[in-house]
């Protein structure tokens, strides 16, 4: 099924690069940065961008763990959270940490030109295919950044369309995955499949054998770790992503939510090694 | 097949206000506020904030003929991007114009909520069906505000996805159409339908008859606009967007570019009134 393999993947792609980060620390952890207002600890809150503050202390507490950092980009979408993330961003590359931009972001033609820009800082995307090949364009030709092509995901209501059934057969998400791998003319594509429903990514592995997974729903979601590595790395390569499970695990800690974080990445690290 | 009519929608919702406004200037005209930063007027580009300056006097120019304003969030997605779009959604507001933020957006739980607060400021937005019903919940719950759900798009892959044919018969924006009228509690769900596909349009319609459209690709991108408005208006409410066929119909024109803007709205509604 598969049109490309690792071996397309140049020596300045993304998937190098995440190849490099995840064997010099040995670990496929994605630390998802929702510094959700709510939740950002008091003693912070009096910083001029309390989200920028927070990251800071997780990505030193959490980044010798950290194959890469996935901010999403619902939790910096006004004026400061723009600066909060472009901060966050530039400081996890002081780290030598790349960065995945959960945006889920797809519009038509000259629309996503725009939207494509947000990979100027980022080192990879997150995109959403409902609108089709051309929507995704600007970032497929990014050649050095990788696109994460959400496929199946972890929500309670991600089966509403990706599980339709189709007239070939297949389910709407089997084509998703289909298509993504004809997009991967650059070796820069990925899937998104949630651990939530373990059989789902292994069918989807055993269909497209060479894209990396980024798969969600390890931690606060309770998804399937075993399945999450065994399915989610493509040689060897992939992400296993916790948000709230490492950034809030130290909530009710005061000043040492960012050690306790730090704890909690390294754990998730050892559970998924178990299965590498 | 609907389980809504437009008796659902109360007198505080973004439908009713909408067909207020469309009554009271007799136009279904959207504007698409898409400020291109390489199309903005030279003389413009010294100001604090280009896109706003530029907006600011489209908007001046056009709000006559214009039942909404929509600026797509592609063209705000930076630190000063998103000033430039609060003071361009007041300012709309202050000329009695409702603001349809096209953003496409859609995420898990937790994250589309925070995705949800961009309708504190705008009036309605645009939102992606791929990750199902509770990631849409968020806004839909916003009785007060309008919830355009991407249906059949205009560009050129829209149908890579979109018209994909279901083991039911069913093509998935047809599903997508059936769902989003399941999904109309509130009465505030309308559907993105693009110009493009005249007989998509017509088959959407007869299937919902009762929710309003937005019917994109009626300027620059050469769609139907007789299809537009028969199909695209359930009991005299939708809208047909033009974005740059307006706001860069006088960009060689220097400093008469807003005029001329103008001229093309009132154009377009002209056009437009024709089979209303």
């Amino acid at each position: 099924m598969s049109t490309s393999s690792s071996s397309d993947v140049g020596s300045t792609g993304f998937f190098h690069r995440l190849r490099q980060r995840i064997d010099r620390i040995d670990s496929v952890v994605s630390v998802g940065l929702d510094p959700d207002p709510a939740r950002i600890p008091d003693h912070l809150r009096e910083h001029d961008l309390p989200r920028w503050a927070f990251n800071r202390r997780i990505i030193d507490a959490t980044h010798e763990h950290a194959a890469c950092y996935k901010p999403n980009a619902a939790f910096y979408e006004d004026g400061d959270g723009w600066r909060a993330l472009r901060e966050t961003i530039a400081y996890a590359h002081g780290k030598d940490v790349p960065v995945l931009l959960d945006a889920k972001r797809a519009d038509i033609g000259n629309t996503s030109r725009q939207y494509a820009h947000l990979l100027d800082h980022a080192d990879a995307i997150t995109v959403n295919p409902y609108l089709g090949r051309d929507s995704l364009e600007p970032f497929l030709s990014r050649a050095d950044k990788g696109v994460f092509v959400l496929c199946r995901t972890s929500n309670p209501g991600g089966g509403d369309l990706q599980d339709l059934e189709l007239a070939s057969g297949d389910r709407v998400y089997e084509r998703v995955a289909a298509l993504a791998d004809l997009w991967n003319a650059n070796g820069n594509v990925g899937l998104v499949v949630g651990a939530t429903t373990p059989d789902e990514l292994a069918s989807v592995r055993e269909q497209v054998p060479d894209l990396p997974f980024l798969v969600p729903g390890v931690g606060a979601q309770g998804g399937d770790a075993e399945a999450a590595v065994t399915h989610g790395l493509a040689d060897g390569v992939g992400l296993v992503n916790s948000s709230r499970g490492i950034i809030f695990a130290g909530e009710d800690r005061g000043e040492a939510f960012a050690s306790v974080a730090g704890e909690a990445a390294k754990r998730l690290k050892k559970r998924l090694n178990q299965y590498r």
